[in-house]
């Protein structure tokens, strides 16, 4: 079945199906407002061809994915709660159903755990596949977490490994040797490809956030999430919030097998798109947070430096432009 | 200047001169929410060779027309204040910067008179440019417009003319033959071509209704938009409302001038994108409407019938499909 057989009404009538009864039904969808909650409002697109391709992704992995790169960046707020995504759909005519049933049917799944819906959205035929996701999540008013708060002095924290997604993608693209990819153990190669294709969005770590916050300290979270990249994740900390950072490199957040890798150290800088959360944090919550996540990792430590300059902690030693992330449009 | 000249970072960094300062420094955009409010967003996407061309729209009535096609959303769920919108830009590398700078002039031209902003978004490289926008309003609890709200009785209520939109992209298509064009006034030329590339999204329509409401009546607004068309917006607010809907052909909201013309009725009914308001209202409201608002006009009235069927008023005969508004993807 092909959406140029469908129409669109049918076609909007079967994705209907995947929104609660009536969603769909006008202009626009109504949410409730709660008073002392900030809105939080997030919008990603991904296109075929750049963010994704049939030989490294099926279409529920791809719905998945699109649904989960959103609620990272809510996570990345500081949410605590996601009242759902609008969803605009691009495709040309001879797309076949199939593939858009399996999209919603990822976006669905991404969303369930969190208890987050589709709200609404558009479509219109299109030379490439693409989806644009808008998700809205609610913060509580003063407990936002934002790029420019972090302070020198702070800790650095990831709150899981890096690199993977781009492992993941790697095998998934048959870019390793053969005998480097027999190599690595089945486990490692699994987990790399389920992260690159079902990643998750770290609101469990805002809820951590919050249980480890020590008594009397103020809300002050620096953080942003990792989608671009470690490096550029911290960076990006740095910059904003008008200090430098130094990371260390025996405490980089990456697998002890994917190190091995030629590739491994540059995958975990820069490879991007693992979806965790990158901290700024007082040290004393800090360690609280690390002995609330288990999976989370103390990496370096913000320091008085010009903005946005991150170093070795070993060595003082600047790391190079080219551990930063991809550049659309070049 | 073209945009692979220019790399994402930069992009961005021109791009968030139209927003406030400090707008796009996080992931996602935090909005505060009022108690007896309730929040609306809507997405719309935008598709080159689809929605617009070089030939009918310069960059900058591009951007207004995309603000313009989703503040219209917003009006027909009722909204009374606009916060803004998110924009998620696709286009090739090789797109010039000034086309882009041109498109977010327009966004701001259009969401300026009602207070509303840029509050985020994305962009990616892709073949082909679109814009995939995102619109968040407010509408005070219990007054919002629903399609479904309309009763048997309702006088049916248009804010404004039809066809014009349609007339607009075929004098900027030099569809019409030479004599037929020459026949219409320069003012009516005018005038379609602004309402094709500059329409007007009918918030102070939905101030009027505020205005007019009789004391005593209780809130109850049947309505949509007419940007698929008049005909298919009298028949969504009639499906939906579980009725029929009967139309006055000696009463239709159309220019006399274009009503001359072969193509004329035709366009008023289904020629799509004129960004009205078709309500349904008790009569004693709808009067008191259109005494306030100049260009709206009484075009029917929803009757006891099959659910969604739409009729003539003169004579029962029902409206064909043909005059049902543009299907993507056929």
């Amino acid at each position: 079945m092909l959406l140029r057989d469908l129409g669109e009404w049918e076609l909007l009538r079967r994705l209907a199906a995947f929104a609660p009864p009536g969603q769909f039904n006008d202009d626009a969808a109504l949410l409730n407002a709660r008073s002392g909650r900030q809105l939080v409002v997030n919008t990603d697109v991904l296109v075929e061809g750049v963010h994704f391709s049939d030989r490294t992704m099926g279409p529920a992995d791809l719905g998945w994915r699109a649904a989960a790169a959103n609620l990272s960046d809510l996570a990345a707020m500081g949410c605590t709660s996601v009242a759902g995504i609008t969803v605009a759909l691009v495709a040309p005519g001879t797309t076949a159903w199939s593939w858009v049933e399996g999209v919603y049917a990822g976006l669905l799944d991404a969303l369930e755990p969190h208890g987050a819906v589709i709200l609404g959205g558009d479509c219109s035929s299109g030379s490439e596949r693409l989806l644009s996701i808008t998700a809205l999540g609610q913060v509580a008013a003063g407990e936002a977490i934002r790029r420019c708060d972090g302070h020198p002095g702070d800790w650095l924290v990831s709150t899981g490994p890096h690199g993977l997604s781009r492992l993941g993608l790697a095998l998934l693209q048959n870019e390793l040797e053969a005998a480097v990819t027999a190599g690595l153990s089945p486990e490692l190669q699994q987990r790399a490809i389920r992260a690159h294709q079902r990643p998750v969005p770290r609101l469990d770590a805002v809820a951590a956030l919050h249980r480890s916050r020590p008594g009397g300290l103020a809300w002050r979270v620096g953080g942003t999430d990792s989608s671009d990249g470690l490096v550029a994740a911290v960076a990006a900390i740095a910059a904003t919030s008008g200090c430098g950072a130094v990371l260390e490199r025996s405490h980089l957040p990456i697998d002890p097998e994917l190190a091995q890798l030629t590739t491994g150290e540059r995958w975990c800088l820069g490879g991007g798109e693992d979806f965790e959360l990158v901290l700024a944090l007082a040290p004393a919550w800090a360690e609280a947070l690390l002995a609330a996540l288990p999976d989370a990792r103390r990496i370096g430590s913000l320091v008085e430096a010009k903005p946005g300059l991150v170093c070795w902690q070993e060595n003082g030693q600047p790391l190079t432009a080219a551990e930063s992330g991809f550049s659309h449009f070049r």
